[in-house]
């Protein structure tokens, strides 16, 4: 199966390198939730595309770019070359220097250079991993199809370009799945999801699920199943990598307005009060972040406990790990004709599973879900 | 519905508490995880006896003993008189004058004391709680009669002299539960499970799960369904209250011997490098022990990542208010005839849950298969 | 020895409860560095004025006033009656109705009304506990003066009206003492230093040394004298109080932009990387703050060590006990005739020790010159 | 100058590789608590002997033994091979199979043996990094010539008889140093100390300040310089090197005893309730031992605080950056003619200063008494 990726960042390459070194026998498929028992092997992952809008990758191959991330870079990956994606400001306030497809051609002559490179390299599934934008979904599907049209630079974010031309790709040949794992809504967002189903693509989104907060949702429902009652929430955390950088820019941070009733919520059925946020950006910290929790909930008798948790985890790894799960469960789904978004999928790998109806579940419950779904026995149910 | 509290130490103490706080309306039900969901109302419960072995409570009043522990006790326990039970060694080198029916008594005639006394009070439900002993299950039926009959006080523990008077109290009465909340093994004895059966006795256990290894269970299972691979698992844990101190007693952590297969590999289906176990004693901490984990795991491309979770606990509130719930699962469980031991309610409230054969599962969805059990819409599956 | 309090907040009002509790001998004088040491005892002091612009305090005793933060509050506590202040929106985006003396007055004429108050009273030291203010430092006596002499309100602060009002008291009454515990320079701004040293003002300041700094400092200096080679240092804190509160204000948090070279920096004699800022406010959380600390370091042959500190800390009882100091050296002061600031005493008990061109060293250091300044014998020097 | 190895384990390997590749430019000297400024250099430190009881390891060469333990072992290693030391059980217990010179002669015999190779190689420095041993310390000097002239070879450990070879050797060549890093007696047992009086040898001792003790002792001194209250300390520690896995051993374990009053009350003035000693081995961890520490204390006005700190500390290079001091150091005594032992220098580097006599001090101002006895300037006195 054949994967295209966009954004040659920290998480692309650490994908891209994690995949060829498990191909070779390297290591082991740690980090992999569903590893060897998906019916498409690991080893049937093929990267044939990957695109970015960093000047200094652009032509380069992807080998050249994962050594910026990594020492041992598997030479199979000195075969592709980063193409020039989609930029409208994706990058904008970080110090990079970038250029898009848009900056010589409108958004529609974009998307279709992007088709046309996905058709000559036979691409099925394709990952959206760009750096978090700031953005606006749209809900409205002919909003969406004018923005493109009437070329509304101002309107659209990379993803959101690049999430239309896969549907309008799915279409053309049939079937694709597009994994979205930024914050950007496209699984929650109706006028994708509407799209996508009439297109013939399937979308898992959005963001990937990492880090501290699905770690939060299980020990919160760990208090919930024995009614302690939780007083307040805190979680800091702080990283060194792009994305941190990028999460200091303030319009950046405003696309979380746009996500849907919080994960504590939802596993509690109240809204304790809480302080969850990305708290700062120091480099020599890389990608290696550091986060930290405290809660103080009240038990029998009106006890007061706490815990106080912190964790020092390798952010991309994280979510490069449950690629390799998403893009052969995006290919089984395609088999299986179901367009539109997964929320069985999402539920498990989503830190906001689509749809936007859909509320969030324990992730040790979604993760039986999901294996129910792949046609797996369930582990403990 | 009528409960007999063995051991009115802090547990047996703070359970009195909460629960006649919670009657009176003086404070929620947090800690009891099926707090108002279940037929039996947590109003229904009341403790018409106790037990203990300590010389400075027997006669006392529940009132006065609980002072000891707690401010505010409600008046309603002054109604209650602690009286004489079965020592056996159970306070053994612990800093208490401590005396037993036993000492003038043969163990048969003991039985039959308490057996006796819980007639009187219409006793439904027995709830052990016990200081932790030094002990060596029977399996064999026969082998435990023998011992009872030959009056063999070296070979039994207060705990298991307890669990057959319930059996002979439950056949001669027509049914009652024993609901073992300490780790002498009891539901995870094939003696003590067959009697039961035989004489209508439903039993739960064994070894109340409350603390840092429910919490761990969740925590693993959190990484064991992203295939996160786990190095290594340190648990330490502290506490001032009589029951680390027991545990301080080289004998009595010799207990643990008899603990079946580790919660650990349970659940992860290999078991990790880890040093999990009280650590010691420390008086001026007092029953909010101190508990501090260290897990190093693998995670995609060789990452390594490290959780540190460190928790304040109150540990008898904690194991009191499942013991709300298990009061009345144990009388819901008479009324259905399902003698012996019921797995669905040991797998969520039992660090050991019995019968033996059966396994560790986690807790998230132990808690799912308790609410079936119950006959409750489970909450998210 | 008499003194008046600038702010009946949670700080004012534990240093009052605190005080008047030892002087009852109902508690140990925890908390108050050199306790029973000084030639100026507890029992001498004496709480004859308070401050506050909030309209719902101004007029009530300080007893009242102290029953909002506290349980136990001293009956001699009913005898001061709160006076209205500065204010000069120093409460302004807080959700506190407020008013002070220049809404009718003049800046002159209200500096007079203060001087007025603090004679009739016999008030030797003044302790300024306001909330965090947004200012501009004058660094210039002579704009200072003109400042206050031709009511420019847009320009000062509360704090600086009163460091102002205090050097004109001193001047009148031939002394007195200043205690700056919070962040707005008066003991690193020349203007306020000079003008006190020529009336008889002995300035300590500026912001009180508590919670998270005091500890980093002694932990890097740990590091530094081992010659290990720190990588980062991360120090999140958040908590429920006003100065929390306060400091989600954009404005305030700028007043940070005056202080001096980093603690770190002075310490370390280099500047490692470093995110260190109170990270939130959530109320819950109330005046026992949150702490994380998060510190990877160098050790040798290239090893890498981390160090990961949390902590609960009451915030106002931590300022509060060092106040029941401060306001003793400052009348010690006095009678020296040390006018202007005394570094050996900020060097210990402030964040940013005044004068401006003086650095901070590790705080055990301090101590022992603190100790030597006060007339003791060193501890272990 | 030049350098004798007693026990090439973690330790020695670690200070061994260190130096040369400090000697080598290719790290700074991080973790050497007086790096380049003592008027010996890093550069002048030669190491010329090892000597070992592990019979995997006689008769290698040091760069073969460092290669079990560390990748980048510089060529300039493969010049010393490590020779047959004493043993006298102290690998007893333990995973290895070990001899020593005693087990052909007689402890006279073992000690001129040794001797004889010092002096062929022109030893100045020695240090001892062996196991920790369990032992009974000597306090009469008689005594402890006895045992080694009348061969009681179940009385004496390997320390002993080294540091008994070393007074012989200094009296013989005229001058040496012996540094005792490990826990048994020497610096504190007056035997010793008087011995080497008599026989112009300096030692330092005992047991290098290392990992969580001095941080404790640094932590601690910061909450009783603000007079907080410390209600009481926990300490945990597990590590998965030898030295660890030693301390498993009950006897080994009871060379505690013999330690002085304890750190905490040495510096607090009283000794407040503590749980403060190795707590276990785990393999994995490695030489990266973990550390957590609860400290609950009273602040101001009955306020209760409480510090949690954990860490992960590499404990080989913690001693190993000590070391490269202390050689320097105790060739400058034997230049100063400073014979017996320095408190001056073990108050800094060890966990158990000698002499018997003297107190333990916070290392922040030991750090600077040491400064002035190595004639620097003092840092911030």
């Amino acid at each position: 199966m054949k994967v295209a990726i966009l954004g040659q960042g920290y998480v692309g390459s650490i994908f891209s390198i994690g995949l060829e070194r498990i191909k070779n026998g390297e290591i082991e498929p740690y980090g992999v939730p569903l590893s060897n028992e998906l019916p498409i092997k690991i080893e049937d992952i093929e990267i044939v595309a990957s695109y970015d809008v960093d000047k200094s990758k652009i032509g380069k191959t992807v080998y050249e770019v994962c050594k910026r991330y990594y020492d041992k870079v598997p030479e199979s990956l000195k075969d592709i070359v980063v193409e020039k994606g989609i930029h409208l400001r994706s990058l904008r306030n970080l110090p990079i220097e970038a250029e898009g497809l848009e900056d010589n051609l409108s958004l529609s002559e974009a998307v279709d250079k992007l088709i046309e490179s996905w058709k000559e390299k036979g691409v099925e599934v394709i990952v959206n991993v760009c750096t978090t934008e700031s953005f606006v979904p749209f809900n409205d599907k002919e909003e969406l199809i004018k923005a493109i049209e009437e070329d509304k630079k101002e309107r659209v974010t990379a993803t959101q370009v690049y999430a239309y031309a896969a549907c309008k790709y799915a279409k053309e040949v049939g079937g694709a799945a597009f994994i979205n794992a930024i914050p950007t809504l496209i699984a929650n967002d109706k006028a994708f999801v509407e799209l996508a189903k009439e297109s013939n693509l399937v979308i898992f989104g959005d963001d990937g699920a990492t880090g501290a907060t699905p770690l939060t949702a299980d020990v919160i429902t760990h208090l919930c199943q024995r009614n302690r009652h939780i007083k307040y929430i805190v979680q800091f955390n702080i990283g060194g990598n792009t994305d941190f950088l990028a999460l200091t820019d303030e319009e950046r941070n405003k696309s979380k307005e746009y996500t849907k009733s919080s994960i504590v919520k939802d596993i509690l059925g109240y809204e304790p009060p809480h302080y969850i946020k990305p708290t700062g950006y120091l480099e020599p910290i890389g990608d290696r972040k550091f986060i930290s929790m405290d809660i103080e909930y009240i038990s029998f008798n009106g006890a007061i406990d706490e815990l106080i948790i912190n964790g020092r985890i390798n952010d991309s790894p994280a979510l490069a790990g449950l690629l390799v799960d998403l893009v052969r469960l995006g290919k089984m789904a395609i088999e299986r004709k179901e367009f539109g978004t997964v929320y069985e999928v999402n539920a498990f790998y989503m830190k906001n599973p689509g749809p936007i109806e859909k509320k969030n579940i324990p992730r040790i419950i979604a993760y039986e879900k999901l294996r129910m779904w792949a046609g797996l026995k369930p582990r403990w149910l």
